[in-house]
């Protein structure tokens, strides 16, 4: 390649119980990832094989055993071998505590990588948040690691994306006797803005935002609940303001329906579950998961380890390539953007 | 006919802005609905004359003046014309104040005649919520009306159905920050019980029921929120001691996921948007409303008025179809336990 413009993205090998080494051999073979990116792979090279035994491909690729070992230019995807973790040490299909310690080192790496400039973004396979937590009791969720990994307090989302329709949420682990008091017009203005910059650095020029209600029909006009009133509608009126192409709150139950029909690109949820309801029904195994926010794009696909199936060599693989397409794109787009 | 053994079921015209005048006529000249049960409509026949030339139908009915004129027997439907609303009076395309009695008196007509036992089953076309409350400003909900007209504090609920996926909620019209304060083992216990009972009175032998989780992943073993532990378990376990098929609680992300796959016959959600994004996503003009609890089934479209394609004749009439065979399969049910 005389001058190669592909941006450089991390892939971080994740949960290794699960499909997550499959998957990985699957992303590193396939034609459409490396004509789009190209990948520095962290993880063990053991695991690696096993993946590529299960999912029957031949993944081609330069090793290197530290991340201070990648050269500058390389033609192939690289494999940052870092041993470890020994597959015969762990059992499939089901969370493990050796996957913990395997999945953060590659994560931390990555994240490193990231933030010294040497790749554009990052992605990774599915974790265990449990394996995650046994590795280190402090981990709590992907956004408060990179947060504390990268030292940044500026405020960060998940953005769940499928099919182009992009959901972001004001609160999300928490109680939901407690989502009420933490819906304030600076959270959810502070969620538009993030949502609107978020798009536009993935090339929106100007994203339609709805905004979700919080209450049923969105509060009856105060017959029910008058965050609609009090709060929502002026964080509406100050996006506006300040030019964001944001509407609503309309009511949850048809907001979706609206966006499903290509009236919005992107619906800003109030709680967890507001918009992980319609995300996963209308696309379970297909939606890309997007931590925006940080310095760069850090993507992922948006289902679990999958454990059931793990080693059977049927795991879909749509979702884990649309997310490294994503981070690639975002990678891209930033690159142009800077220039 | 030799021995009409079809039930007798009530309908009411809903609000006479919307297309509930042309949905009217369309249930009235359906072969499937005639051939299913005998139908005693009520409302005025000026409103309903234009339904039918809306429509394209011509519906064949004998015509009285009261509820009193109702004849024991009649070979064709009956429509009882109150004769309450003349037609050039209103609007068509928004709520009028002349809809809410108009509904209303229809409405309670026909409550009337299956408290007597002269109906087996009621079922309405869609009314506004506002011109409801215009005629009668304690008009609350149908629920609270249905059981005031009724004389009746047994437990109730509505139920949506979909495709044969019943949901019932255990709290509905209130504020979000109000929900969790309600969500008790008992109420969660009642709300398992009646749905348990009303798909039995519907044909069901063991209904597959799932309970929804509170919080966001079911409260992730007590990290954000103990609902899940403290409350919906132990009714859970309870429903399961008095012989019902119940699971859960399940987060409510993936319990509808689950659902649609088959899993379940029916969820149980605890508030109203956790139900009503997930149906409104899979079907929002196909599903029935019912509402169970009642002496007598009361069956509805799940959509509402449409005033934005009234008097275009191109409503889907789907989903009140469906509410009318629901109401007669569970009046015929009835009528088969009760002997």
């Amino acid at each position: 390649m005389a001058h190669d413009i592909r941006p450089k993205i991390a892939l971080a090998m994740g949960d290794p119980c699960g499909i997550s080494p499959e998957l990985t051999a699957h992303l590193m073979a396939s034609p459409a990832i490396r004509e789009a990116m190209h990948l520095i792979v962290i993880g063990d090279v053991r695991v690696l094989s096993d993946g590529a035994d299960i999912a029957k491909v031949a993944p081609t690729f330069e090793a290197v055993q530290t991340v201070d070992a990648i050269p500058q230019r390389a033609e192939n995807h690289l494999f940052v071998d870092l041993g470890t973790l020994d597959p015969a040490t762990i059992t499939r299909g089901s969370a493990s505590q050796a996957g913990g310690p395997f999945a953060l080192a590659n994560f931390r790496a990555a994240l490193d990588l990231a933030k010294s400039g040497r790749v554009s973004a990052v992605t990774f396979t599915p974790f265990n948040k449990a394996a995650m937590r046994m590795a280190d009791p402090a981990y709590d969720d992907e956004i408060s690691f990179v947060a504390r990994a990268c030292g940044t307090t500026a405020p960060a989302s998940e953005f769940n994306i499928l099919d182009g329709l992009w959901n972001a949420r004001v609160t999300s682990h928490i109680a939901l006797k407690d989502v009420a008091e933490r819906i304030t017009t600076e959270a959810v203005l502070r969620g538009l803005q993030l949502t609107d910059a978020s798009m536009r650095q993935a090339g929106y020029s100007t994203p339609r935002i709805a905004l979700a209600a919080l209450n049923p029909h969105g509060g009856d006009n105060g017959n029910f609940g008058r965050e609609e009133i009090d709060i929502l509608e002026p964080a509406v009126a100050a996006a506006k303001r300040g030019g964001l192409a944001v509407e609503g709150p309309f009511p949850a139950d048809t907001v979706f329906v609206r966006a499903k029909a290509g009236q919005f690109d992107a619906v800003l949820t109030l709680y967890h579950d507001q918009g992980q309801i319609a995300m996963k029904l209308m696309g379970f195994d297909r939606g890309v998961t997007l931590l925006g926010g940080f310095p760069f794009p850090i993507c992922t696909p948006a289902h679990g380890t999958a454990y059931e199936i793990a080693g059977k060599g049927i795991a879909n693989t749509g979702a884990a390539c649309a997310a490294l397409l994503l981070a690639a794109r975002l990678a891209s787009h930033r690159a142009r953007a800077a220039t």
